[in-house]
């Protein structure tokens, strides 16, 4: 089972196929039942960890995963963003019941000046931020539901971890809910910006692409927190390995860790998908909160 | 007096001006101390506001209010940088007295995506950010004070006030002091980006290009509050009035204020300037809390 | 009749206010002819300077100016986008024949790191380069018209005059027109960013706000040469001259030019305007060429 | 041979290296004369490519190609800036003899937007571009050399071939040498960001991250080319490929093309590094044209 921590991945749905790889064996592991199925055209698998035994086996904690395909975007289909938006939205409200009376705390995890690891302060740019209007002007607002929106940067720029500026904050405007985007590490560089996960376990330590050392999870914050993101890296010792299986070839993993090291690689065209997977998932956690808003609504508000 | 609140400024200096110009006085009013000297061969105006008398006549708290004129820097004088930079962190090293055992916690006001607005947030990402190594790393990092550092951006982004956000945090990592960096607004055109005000009062409710809604001062944290800060706009009524007071000319200023409304003007190479503000406020701050370092020892650092 | 000299302004209807005010007379003055009409519902001023007489008092080529008032665009009013757009292709095309078997040029003239003059630049990254697309896929691409693209970058960064990059880019692979895309100022701050200017006159010595020493016009470069452009930055002087007059104040306009200088002002809200600015110029252009394309059909070969 | 083709690289030093292990050979091949040594501190290793057999073996055209090791600057040790751009300044000096009476047109290639093919534009921008200056104040600017300065944009975006915009520019404005900056290709993750190659054969069809159709260099162009670039990108096949080639594993070079197609990854940390190497080759070119000017100058200049 070494090999689950020796191919970086932070999606469930690749976690299971390495367990499978690494344990020989195919279906799913006991405690993990994954589905398939589609959402508006799109391709969505969803693993439950329902047992501490998966959780171990798949190096995740008990809770849902549900990874949504958006090839149709980065092809450029007609509608696909409407339809990415919209599938988003519906897997994310199966996910969350929040209290109308108190905000949704929507998160972006990351450094924004390092293209693959903004997607979360990029998507926060995004997020309707309501809580103010509605105390302030309730008859013009009032169909909005409550929304509170924090980046809170990374360790290195600000010398606090990015769950302490959460906590801190959501103890002076409790939410009834946190939303944590990310951007994440992939095993594969053919799922780079083509696959978003959400899922109700928070974020879990040394996951992310900002390895976050303290857990954001109901546990540490005491609410529900969802959390939603999308491969834009792969460690580069990672994606040689994977090929190499891919290959039925042999080879010494430690050797790639060694030449390696912790370099991780990205798409090229990085800056343009960062932005566009950034917008996607904003548009869909809007959507999931904001249910009497079209995304014409949502693009008049952002403006 | 109405004149304090038709003209727009944030600047003790300016605003000391405006009472006499409105008052037809000259010399400090009663309850106000006005010094001049000269630092590391910047001019150097300092405005204190002793009374409650003072206070109301300025429009500004009780306080020290000193600013330092940057105009070698803008015309790219020999060794401008280094010496704004020690002029910057004497003066402010003689309004704090932080404690060493808790960090000082350095914030930077406004919105990064308006760029006259966008010194605050600039700066921060150029405060050295040091608790997290002093306590991982206590052998290597000994020589460096503790400092933590936040950029709240703006409440129509966050749905949160600013001091919200700063007092949520505070309570959970607890700085002796803050340091707290915003644009401002000027009198004249020709202030722009060329003075720097430092005060031991922190930030004022309407204050700042950013418009506070609510104080961050000692009262309103519990913790002494140094604000810093560059002027970056002009209300475009107050331009137009203050150059019609310039030149002896009457006028109403009602009509300014409903031909301009609330525009507000900048320079138009505010790109380059704002990004050179920030650079100089940023290393007058590190030099100031990190006594032994270098300015080469800061770009280190940074780099 | 100085005034128009030390009054700066771009617009042509704002020099025929000028030069009205400057001799005190009313109407048309000989060899200019204005009308005013709507185009969907955006109110639109033509300035036809028909005599030397009429470019003598006027300071402007003999040519045709119209002026697009984009107020509905700032004030997000429903549609407006698509309104200004239509606008802009419609009158464009009242301007231009372009030979359908050589490329239309689009220049954006400025400097993209100084966001109030960075309109030409940003427009041009909007506009669809079409010509390689032709040659290379005929069958797919025929019913595009060829267009070429070309930011030729400021004097300063180059040490080339953008007149000598144009007309070598031009000997070279020629086009059948050009159209110049600038920033301009304005006479009043109220019309920063709200006004967009065509003209079949090209670009003159000393205008834009990136003052142009060569004339780019069809005398320079042997074909028509369309403008277009906004204002995004207003003299200082001017903007004070301005106000003072309105209000039927006299005063020294030397005095105010000593003490301003070469002070240009713009928005504090620039970014997001030059923004939205340069979007509406790109889209008005593309669809005055492209004629067989929606808004639609745009975005997506933007995408 | 066929490995020259499916590894992509544009790199001559490791072009040589590629070809030795097809061919199970060791040392230069018939044509090839390469050399290592020592500048400022810093690795160098020069490949000649002295016949046209030579320039068939490595896929690259008869001339000469120094690759300099900036690992240094990488890692940040003492006066690493000075002595890469020192070193890069020196190898440029041997490579070209421009005429002081005609500037030196630096060329910068590649989309500004795209941050791993951004080094060629970022680096142009901080070229000091004197032409303008010698021709208006002489008497102030005479110790400079002329040099124009000029980024083409790419075909998607203009329309035109990058080599077509030059031309047609270097016949209004004709330089006596062409300075080429580009972003690369390499063979190994490794190399990202840490070698710089200069060469004297100017630009070939195919190479570069950019992709370039038309070849760029004195046959094309008529006067001396010098090219300079810095691996961005590697093509996904080619990393994976070239580790299994150093674990000793046989595969299906053509598998490898199918599963990742045109696929380039780049490093995450790309944004901070594609700044620090377009600046390091940037002072360099300048070092190399103005050597009348210290790094301290160049600073002044670009400020």
């Amino acid at each position: 089972m070494s090999l689950i921590y020796t191919k970086r991945t932070d999606l469930a749905v690749e976690a299971r196929d390495l367990y499978n790889e690494a344990s020989k064996s195919s279906g799913d592991p006991d405690g993990v039942i994954s589905t398939e199925f589609e959402s508006e055209g799109l391709k969505v698998h969803a693993v439950d960890i329902t047992t501490e035994i998966g959780a171990q086996k798949l190096g995740k904690p008990v809770g849902r995963y549900v990874t949504i395909d958006i090839d149709p975007l980065i092809n450029h289909e007609e509608n696909a963003f409407e339809r990415a938006v919209n599938a988003i939205a519906g897997e994310l409200k199966k996910l969350m019941q929040p209290d109308p009376n108190k905000p949704v705390m929507v998160v972006g995890l990351g450094n924004k000046e390092i293209t693959p690891d903004s997607i979360g302060p990029r998507a926060a740019e995004k997020i309707l931020a309501t809580r103010h209007l509605l105390s302030s002007m309730p008859n013009q607002f009032g169909m909005l539901k409550p929304v509170t929106v924090l980046s809170p940067g990374v360790l290195g720029m600000t010398g606090i971890e990015s769950g302490e500026i959460i906590s801190g904050v959501a103890a002076k405007v409790p939410p009834s809910l946190l939303i944590i985007i990310d951007a994440l590490a992939s095993r594969e560089a053919g799922r780079l910006c083509r696959s978003v996960q959400l899922s109700n376990t928070g974020v879990t330590p040394g996951s992310g692409v900002n390895n976050n050392r303290f857990a954001i999870n109901r546990q540490s914050m005491g609410i529900p927190c969802i959390s939603i993101g999308i491969p834009t890296v792969v460690d580069a010792a990672t994606l040689t390995a994977d090929i190499m299986d891919d290959q039925g070839l042999k080879y010494d993993i430690n050797a790639l860790h060694d030449k390696y090291g912790s370099t991780f690689v990205t798409l090229k065209e990085i800056d343009v998908q960062a932005s566009d997977c950034a917008k996607v998932i904003a548009y869909g956690v809007n959507a999931s909160i904001q249910t009497e808003l079209s995304i014409e609504d949502i693009d008049m508000f952002l403006s």
